[in-house]
């Protein structure tokens, strides 16, 4: 237990810490108020916002113990022995040299995003099963297209339907918890079979079972990280084994879907829609405009279309700062780390 | 027990039955054959698609033992001495009037829209939390605004958040079930506090603790009757009950909201946003171009609106015309009727 005196005095120790922490880039910087509040033991820290000045970057490293960045490179590693921990601000980690770790140094990252992509999953069922987002855009302009009032064609229901997840971690996880609440029939597949016997389920299979869970759902969910295995793994032929009134929703990385193929079977109705949270292409700032793959998606009125914000909520990040200053606490007091991802 | 042998019998003798049905209105004639399919026993239908031709609804009333009519006419009651029961295909009867309805004759609906207003419900939410449908809009312009990839700000997440239903029955009671798989803290008030213990909920009570819901809740959902005490239930001042960062959702009826005040505290940003699928006028075909306020709704970014659509999907309409066939088989059968409304 800590007292608030020994807190009180770890926050007086820190100026004199030899423990140095740090910063790089904009985001990891404007959260340093957010980590000192957070934080157990006393740091160090240095805030390099310009990812620009290398320089200021290898002085720093020459010392730090920690550094919490959105990436790691080969060319960096002779600037440091002292490095033990490259603490990773979310999931991916595949910005991060992890062949090329200083000696002694960990590679670490950090969840915490299953609630909301699970949140925005089941409202973009809804949404796709409704046509909430094109009917609000056509009854602005005053169409009553799909009325219970005045018979319009009726929608359909996602009670009693089949979702078939693609992956089944804890984000496939999260999603089966609300969804079973919502009375669907659900399957998954993923790399490795390991939860039979889930009773949220119906089954759950490995990659054999990819054809059988296409063939027989009435909505897609990709939710499977993005490896040698799964990239492409929804091209043309694929898709093609699902049935034409199902409806695709990807949370995971894009490139999972092939770019042509999936707007092709979109475009064609060769499945009846989706819901897109993940790009093929991003800006450089938030600020740029730009399209987010070279195929028109942008045109397509069977899709909800999101740029990459199912995960970013504020209680999501607080929960990563606080996974974040909590591997830095263990890392001061000599306990293990959590989410250790590679290790030098 | 109905063997395929006795269902043909009674399907034979239905050219022959003295039982007399009215389809009134094409909404009703469209659902013959659907109707025939469910229908246990035997029934001589009469279909009258044209409301106007009041001379053949005389004529058919005069004989027939059951009509299924979108509503009823004092004028209408001398026509028949035979009529027992008027089958609403629907859940709210005030275009019946029940104070004119032939001796012995009984007013009935019908339900079963519980599960999909709870499913639009659910998306709504998510979709005013994550801001979907505006930014499927602004997305299709080329805006990442909100995107995690490049600090966007993050928006709210349901998890952990307050729910506040006006009206608990069935509609409540499904919309809880999901929104406690989201891990939502729910509490609720209706006219009658009959619920007490329900473990969904933090707290049921009256109309007296309608302040301290509107006061504490993150999100509000009506989900009541309009009744006389319902009706413009949300005036001004209960709205500036709401905190400023409430969402509403409405998917009872349009007029529980003061119309004028709700686009007002929308407007001025009073409360946050809002998700409304019912509406204060209605076109008189669900062809006609109009919009649904004589206040700029439509106009509102901080709304999704969708044309009175949560209701009506196709397992709905299923359930419903599954119900009235019970309901007409119970009365060949001299049993009790469903969801008797009023008796005459």
């Amino acid at each position: 237990m800590h007292t608030p005196f020994t807190h009180r005095i770890a926050l007086m120790n820190s100026s004199y810490s030899t423990r140095s922490l740090i910063l790089y880039g904009r985001t990891a910087c404007d959260n340093e108020p957010r980590l000192r509040r957070l934080l157990r033991n006393g740091w160090q820290i240095i805030t390099l916002p310009d990812e620009g000045d290398i320089a200021a970057l290898r002085e720093a490293l020459s010392k730090a113990t920690a550094m919490i960045s959105l990436g790691w490179k080969a060319e960096w590693k002779d600037a440091t022995t002292t490095l033990r921990m490259i603490q990773a601000p979310g999931a991916g980690v595949d910005a991060y040299d992890a062949k090329a770790l200083p000696k002694g140094c960990a590679l670490c990252n950090v969840y915490e995003h299953a609630t909301p992509i699970a949140e925005y999953t089941m409202g973009a069922l809804v949404a796709l099963t409704t046509g909430m987002v094109r009917r609000d855009r056509a009854f602005r302009q005053g169409s009553w297209e799909g009325t219970g009032r005045r018979d319009g064609i009726p929608h359909d229901e996602l009670c009693g339907s089949t979702l078939g997840l693609i992956g089944y971690g804890t984000i496939g996880r999260e999603i089966a918890v609300r969804a079973h609440a919502f009375g669907m029939k659900l399957r998954a597949v993923r790399s490795r079979a390991t939860h039979e016997g889930d009773p949220l389920l119906e089954w759950i299979g490995g990659p054999e079972r990819l054809r059988e869970l296409l063939e027989t759902s009435d909505h897609v969910v990709v939710c499977c990280p993005l490896t040698e295995s799964t990239r492409g793994l929804l091209n043309a032929e694929r898709l093609s084994w699902m049935k034409p009134t199902a409806q695709l929703v990807n949370v995971a990385r894009a490139e999972v879907a092939d770019e042509q193929a999936l707007y092709e079977a979109l475009k064609s109705r060769r499945i009846a829609g989706a819901a897109l949270d993940v790009w093929y292409r991003y800006p450089a700032s938030g600020f740029d405009v730009m399209l987010p793959s070279t195929a028109p998606f942008h045109e397509l009125e069977n899709i909800v279309m999101t740029p990459h914000l199912c995960a970013w909520t504020h209680a999501m990040v607080e929960r990563r700062w606080t996974k974040m200053a909590a591997n830095l606490d263990a890392l001061a007091e000599g306990r293990a780390l959590q989410n250790v991802v590679a290790q030098a």
